[in-house]
């Protein structure tokens, strides 16, 4: 039996969180950009200093660190320190068959934590709110890896 | 042909080291949440300095670099640098059908060199030793992906 | 109908830019150990200032950061944002079954702009340069996952 198709409901909800995840990855990268141009700085390589069409009017505090850009990084690093997680747990859990309510619950519930986790971080929420979905986003994952472990080895 | 089954060993096996390397990335950022707690600093954001449940007695140098802490930062870092290479290179591996022997020493041998090098940075071992699973792990990575394109474009 | 199968020339199409993208990613680790090693320097771990066959001569300012290793530091992070993305892009656009064509443009385009983001990078070419490969990557990336994400929710 084929659980690696569109026919699948499980997969194609793993493929739909998937996406929107890819998206928010990516999304960061250029929320940095945006940020880095907003601020005229926050850059991180020395050759940025050069005079360029993107930056006409170089100065040395542009390599300073500015936290509005670096948030963006952080972000970021937050990002990759849980998204490619998701991703593999939840292959996994496509391919031991969990029940499609489950499926649902668990990938459309991370990617929901990892939304409010973003805004709670960029908009500078008190600490305890970001970790609160820091947490959920993080307990989905290990779950899934747990449930496939299960499967597997059962 | 259709390899990735729970019939297939090799796909088996690249499932349980797959997840045991997720639950290795997540747990690594509950490591660092520990060693925060633990310590009560090493934190990154300055909205981290307000008074709240979870840091009743904010300080300015709560947001200083605090090796305790930063040593797992690192150790995440490292394993964002090696785990989803691991992930993506053993998918093409099962997809060329190895023999499962050869599967089963690179995908166990690399579990077991990233859990090595994790006990050796934690411990604060020696470079060189540090240095070595890591060259282990990498060294795996990079053949499983030469003898995926090697299948691929025979 | 299964996609994930060698006889489908657009998986090959995934898998052969994929293997490539793993090299790149594992590859830049091990430009970082070489750039440490000719400047013997660049360290960040307490540690690596003992005494070893590697280090036979420790001195504190090994620890200093030196831009010729933490550029490849930076190669590393950049790769980390953008190589998995495409990873787990790649896959679901194989899913949603492109015309071949298209993947290949997508694909090798990606691989082209992310060796060619590599080359400026490490030649310290001007900002506008490097902005431009990553551009292209980035966007490649953005949509094969809004793609995948229109075919899935069609």
């Amino acid at each position: 039996m084929d659980h690696l198709t569109l026919e699948n409901p499980v997969f194609v909800t793993y493929a739909i969180a998937s996406a929107l995840m890819v998206l928010k990855i990516m999304g960061q990268g250029w929320m940095t950009v945006f940020r880095m141009m907003r601020k005229d700085g926050g850059f991180v390589s020395p050759e940025d200093l050069r005079k360029t069409p993107l930056n006409p009017n170089p100065r040395p505090e542009q390599l300073e660190i500015d936290d509005y850009v670096d948030r963006s990084r952080r972000m970021h690093r937050n990002d990759l320190e849980n998204i490619p997680g998701f991703w593999m747990a939840g292959f996994l859990m496509v391919m031991v068959a969990p029940p499609l309510w489950l499926a649902q619950v668990l990938m459309y519930g991370f990617v929901a934590a990892r939304a409010a986790h973003a805004v709670a971080y960029a908009t500078k929420q008190t600490h305890d709110i970001r970790a609160t979905f820091y947490t959920i986003g993080s307990l989905i994952v290990i779950f899934m890896a747990l449930y496939a472990l299960w499967a597997l080895l059962l």
